[in-house]
């Protein structure tokens, strides 16, 4: 078997962008081959059918794009933290030399509503990041820093579904006037939690 | 040329719960004979190509399932009206007798970058939604019922982008159980604009 003669890591983020830019399914086989400069049999050789190639996709977008959205979470002061991280979220949808939108919400809407082993993996991504903001806001009011009545599991659920949200108005430009103004005043509605 | 022998109502429906549980892409021409259970060529003389179809979806899906949300904006007390668009959304979203999700998140994830009718379609509810949110909290202003730092674009933004998120979460199991949170706790987030 000889060994491949293309930069694999470059590939990938090729692969990566076709699938962020056109969705899941819009994502034909021909599109991978002209996004990678490769024939199909190359890819499969390399990395298996699309839909091994989607989950290599999700892995090199987890590491390169939404691991850093929660890193701003660390945060003592929630305050400084959901600014940071809907300021992360915005610079990432609106950064011009990236496909729009967000890999994972796509993948959410297309896929997370199958069976199979595609469909659960995107579901299980609304877990991992669900369970990251409820711990995040439990350790705030463990501190003190939030009101008595502030749900982790509540305030966890808006911040999802915000962030989800403003990757689908990340697709079009009209879309995209509406994330600065909602990530610039997200931080200002959450006062009301604060201790 | 012959009458169709079919109920068009009912077919149209069939062909909505199509594109809204499957999305746009994974909806073929054979999916859409399967829903509706007739040949192509039926569909096609009836409708029209699947890009024609999906504009006829969309329009029963405005009608039928997403004018209903933007009538709670007509309330007088943010709040009342906030609460009742939320819980609204949740309704339609946590119905087991409906396809998860929205059709028109969907369409805005899978379609609103491309160019072409439908993409700017796709993009252009957004802009409809957003100017009716956009009027309600300018009204709510007005009536003296919001503080004076209450930026009416910037929480219509906010509602677009919940909005749109929940409809992503509502493609899973796991992201439905997220929804009835974020609903039952959006109006207290906005109790901090209140006048």
């Amino acid at each position: 078997m000889r060994s491949a003669s293309f930069d694999r890591a470059e590939v990938i983020g090729k692969i990566t962008d076709a699938f962020w830019e056109n969705g899941y399914e819009a994502t034909s086989i021909g599109v991978l081959e002209g996004a990678a400069g490769l024939k199909r049999q190359s890819l499969y050789n390399a990395f298996g059918n699309k839909d091994a190639m989607f989950e290599i996709a999700l892995g090199y977008y987890e590491t390169e794009v939404s691991m850093s959205l929660l890193d701003a979470l660390a945060d003592d002061d929630p305050l400084t933290a959901i600014a940071t991280f809907f300021a992360t979220q915005a610079a990432t949808l609106l950064d011009p030399s990236r496909p729009s939108g967000c890999l994972v919400a796509g993948g959410q809407q297309e896929l997370a509503n199958r069976d199979g082993e595609l469909g659960e993996r995107m579901s299980g991504l609304i877990g991992e990041q669900y369970d990251a903001l409820v711990a995040a806001f439990e350790r705030w009011r463990d501190a003190g820093k939030l009101t008595d009545d502030a749900d982790p599991q509540d305030l966890a659920a808006i911040m999802m579904a915000q962030m989800r949200g403003q990757s689908v108005l990340g697709r079009s430009a009209r879309g995209r006037a509406l994330i600065e103004c909602s990530a610039k005043a997200m931080p200002g509605l959450f006062e009301r939690y604060l201790a």
